[in-house]
């Protein structure tokens, strides 16, 4: 069937909600945890990412869309027909914090015309802990709980508070990325980046930085153009586009920052080689 | 009017969730973010920080409690007649956070019979944005929402979620720290430190280090009770017993671990020099 970019929008906003009362009842609980295979990404999936991964792999199904499922669980699969679009799931972004129960963590779904990070036209980001619900389409601007939402216009990092992820960074990185620890405002780090860009959209934060380059693409579809529609930028650290095949083991590395001063202030403040 | 401490702590849930009721209209307006003075701990106090404060004095004077307060935004100030319980107030911790509209802050209140953070016994600590409440009174344990909570028994740093302070910590210190940050499972830092040692004490993370020498007293005198009651340590980084007087210029450095074997864990990864 083919769909047009507001079907697929009306159909992520209310897919992302089907996962959210999927999920909730077994939040907190020790079955959410439990081992239930491995993921394309690599990592271990537990039953909250299988449930909710499931839940969207049948919405799509229910509704007879052709399409290329990339998911950080299931790999890649054809769902219906022969399609170019792309469904870019990260069922559960946070995984850490839904079991641990800290009441920050999402599902994430992007859509794109092709297999390029560049291409994705739609996204959602809801956090699944209170319904928070973050999304976007081309060109139509992105929207919080239906609001319209922004970029923060901030400018100095002095003024700034920005989120960094380096769980796991090589010392190099970490080394860095001091003089930005030092200089700015207030650093945060909430473990769901797919939100925590979101954060950024919204101009709850200014910038997220994950230099590590080994955050999965699956992770940040969505935000990607939540956070461009909002007015963001994101780029990698050496200031190219961010550019990446949607695939469930392609890696990235970005600065994602609420306008063009604040990208160049941290780019100025960092340091990390070539 | 001589306050048993059954009393106190039926007067600090209370009065935290007046602070609730009363800030919750202006969260996120710009009105929240107006300075409205400077602090006694040296920050610049803001409309919401004022607000907040003036329900917990107002509550004191109106139940004719006498007490020294001690407090982040009004310094120490004797409410009705002598006594040698003090009343130790941080009225919002997480204001930056509370002004951009990121859920995590809190109101923290903590009571001692002397003047030292070892004799706090009575404790609450309640997130404005969720109305989440932890509370505790010494020898009668520590609680989340009415719930009884304890730390996690989680004992190797690979598995550890640990939540780390380090914004404008100086470059030696955030150098000791490195050993920890490749370690743990994840880092988080959520931005309101009292509400994090919280986390600790409900076993949603497994440790809160903040290193730095700039954290008041103030921000964690309630905090303090509750990890302990929830079977937390909270200990110098040297290894020594926690210990300071409660005035709010009085700054501390410490580890809030979930556990002993946590804490020598945290504390045989770390470098602080001497």
């Amino acid at each position: 069937m083919p769909y047009g970019l507001n079907d697929w929008l009306k159909f992520l906003v209310n897919t992302s909600r089907e996962v959210h009362s999927t999920v909730k009842p077994i939040l907190g609980s020790a079955l959410a945890s439990e081992v239930v295979g491995k993921g394309a990404g690599g990592d271990f999936t537990t039953r909250i990412d299988k449930l909710a991964e499931d839940v969207i792999i049948n919405s799509l199904k229910s509704q007879n869309i052709s399409c290329i499922v990339v998911s950080e669980e299931g790999g890649i699969m054809e769902i219906g027909g022969k399609s170019d679009v792309h469904v870019v799931i990260d069922s559960i972004d946070g995984t850490t914090n839904a079991i641990r129960g800290i009441p920050f963590f999402c599902t994430a779904i992007g859509v794109s015309k092709g297999n390029s990070i560049k291409d994705v036209d739609a996204g959602v980001v809801l956090n699944l802990s209170d319904g928070m619900i973050f999304y976007a389409e081309k060109g139509k601007g992105a929207y919080m709980n239906d609001k319209r939402i922004k970029t923060s216009g901030r400018a100095s990092l002095e003024d700034a508070v920005i989120g960094v992820d380096f769980s796991k960074a090589e010392k190099e990185k970490i080394i860095g990325l001091m003089p930005l620890f030092k200089k700015v405002r207030h650093l945060r780090h909430f473990g769901a980046n797919a939100l925590e860009i979101c954060y950024v959209a919204s101009g709850l934060i200014d910038a997220f930085v994950d230099v590590r380059g080994i955050l999965r693409v699956t992770d940040i579809a969505a935000s990607y153009v939540i956070l461009k529609e909002a007015g963001g930028k994101i780029l990698k650290p050496n200031g190219e586009e961010l550019d990446s095949i949607l695939e469930p083991t392609q890696r990235v590395s970005f600065i994602a920052a609420s306008n063009p001063t604040i990208y160049d202030e941290i780019l100025k403040t960092i340091n990390l080689g070539k």
